[in-house]
């Protein structure tokens, strides 16, 4: 596995690529990688000839009073999951080669971002649409790989590269979860040993709306009704959000159909959790 | 010379250039062609294998007052022009080919768009750099060229370019002007037949700005303001704004020095023009 730092390097290398004729598939991270990130990073290198993986805690997705400061880093760590799951570059630059003084560009989403867990973090989406727009052109892959884990991220990506004719196929990988049904994510590690024990909750109480929706209920708002009296009375978590919405246009559903996804947003003390299901 | 109608079509058609190694050169216009453009048509087929003409009047650079519905259309007209000038395909989409239903992507440029024209016409850059990345990814030219004329554009098309990494070289072009001095712009044809004979104090005052500094002067405000005089007692124009900034940075400079741009703006009767130079 070769370890890219530079922006330019990695395009050059891309280019090189690109040259060759080979298919170069992409996954995103922030690092702290774990089982959800190496499922995707094992889907890119069945699809790809070459996979690149690129671990960069992006300073513009988080808001100010976020933990950007204490996000986990261990790149020795990430790179030698990245390689024994398929990666064969691992792009890691540095935030002053992919923000360089004066960088003044901004690629928005409009309305996509302002919902959901763009309500409570504002110009999170712009940070995450602007890295991304930027990782794509760099990397120039033929396909890139994102979680369902965050769905509200994947249908904006979505939506951008569509919009600006990007010419990426964006893969949507399932969320991968621990045993008892928690979503891996890189946050996880902040929980408390009890809040651990209680996470759980947010699992359990969409796929009791899987189940309504099975039994035949269609009524968005019963169901999200019945996600959150789940969630309050099965743990201590105060819920930021629970919807229904389109899984593509992240637009409210009334009455839920193949495609609604119902998404969730709660704090287990000081951590916030996301976690969603999407209706077959 | 090749015609394409689609985003789709040129993407396949700009592929399969890739594949056969063809050096792509742009030029993105909104029609309505002129020597100003089919010198940026000339500088392109002088640089590349192959040259790539875009007619599409973008509409959301338009704001709801402005010209967008009067904007002169005749692509019969532009395509023998583009042809002769060395055009080898031309792409003129459609407004529904461009922007589907959904459309949500905005690419935006801060600070930069707000000033000099941005302040008069709000929103403007945003649709300027939103359609030049949409063109550039369907298109992905090795390089682009645009004109001085439109200095503000092109100090934030470098900006946006460089910032998402679109690996694009971007070519400044030098202003055609009639013999008078008037830069040639699609918007000269609104003129009346006296407002014509009076739009050359645009650049005559640009003129003794550039001899002011010959001549030793390093005052931005004195220079700018002779600007003004100059317009105001050689035509009935409303001056819009003169100003004297860095013509990469478009921030306000004090003291003129190599890389200064003075651009100006003025209505003449209903029409707006702009011009500038750059101090050498």
């Amino acid at each position: 596995m070769e370890t890219l730092r530079t922006s330019s390097a990695m395009a050059a290398r891309s280019r090189a690529l690109r040259a060759e004729d080979r298919v170069v598939g992409f996954v995103p991270t922030m690092g702290a990688l774990h089982e959800g990130h190496l499922s995707l990073i094992r889907i890119a290198s069945a699809l790809a000839d070459v996979t690149v993986v690129s671990v960069f805690v992006n300073p513009t997705q988080f808001g100010p009073t976020e933990d950007f400061d204490r996000y986990p880093r261990d790149l020795e760590c990430d790179a030698a999951l990245a390689e024994a799951a398929g990666c064969d570059i691992l792009f890691a630059p540095e935030p002053a080669d992919v923000y360089p003084r004066g960088h003044a560009t901004v690629v928005h989403v409009e309305r996509m971002g302002e919902r959901l867990c763009g309500a409570a973090r504002p110009g999170h989406f712009d940070g995450v649409t602007t890295v991304v727009a930027k990782l794509l052109n760099v990397v120039r892959p033929s396909l890139a790989v994102f979680g369902q884990k965050d769905g509200q991220q994947l249908a904006i990506v979505e939506r951008m590269v569509a919009d600006l004719n990007m010419g990426v196929e964006i893969i949507r990988a399932p969320t991968v979860r621990e045993a008892d049904g928690l979503a891996m994510s890189s946050r996880n590690a902040y929980l408390s040993a009890e809040e651990r024990r209680e996470a759980p909750a947010l699992y359990r109480a969409l796929r009791e709306a899987a189940a309504l929706y099975e039994g035949g209920e269609r009524d968005a708002r019963a169901v999200v009704g019945a996600v959150r009296s789940l969630i309050e009375s099965g743990s201590r978590a105060a819920v930021q959000y629970v919807s229904a919405v389109d899984a593509a246009t992240l637009e409210d559903v009334a009455e839920l159909r193949p495609g609604t996804m119902i998404a969730v947003a709660a704090h287990f003390g000081g951590t916030r959790l996301i976690d969603n299901i999407v209706l077959p």
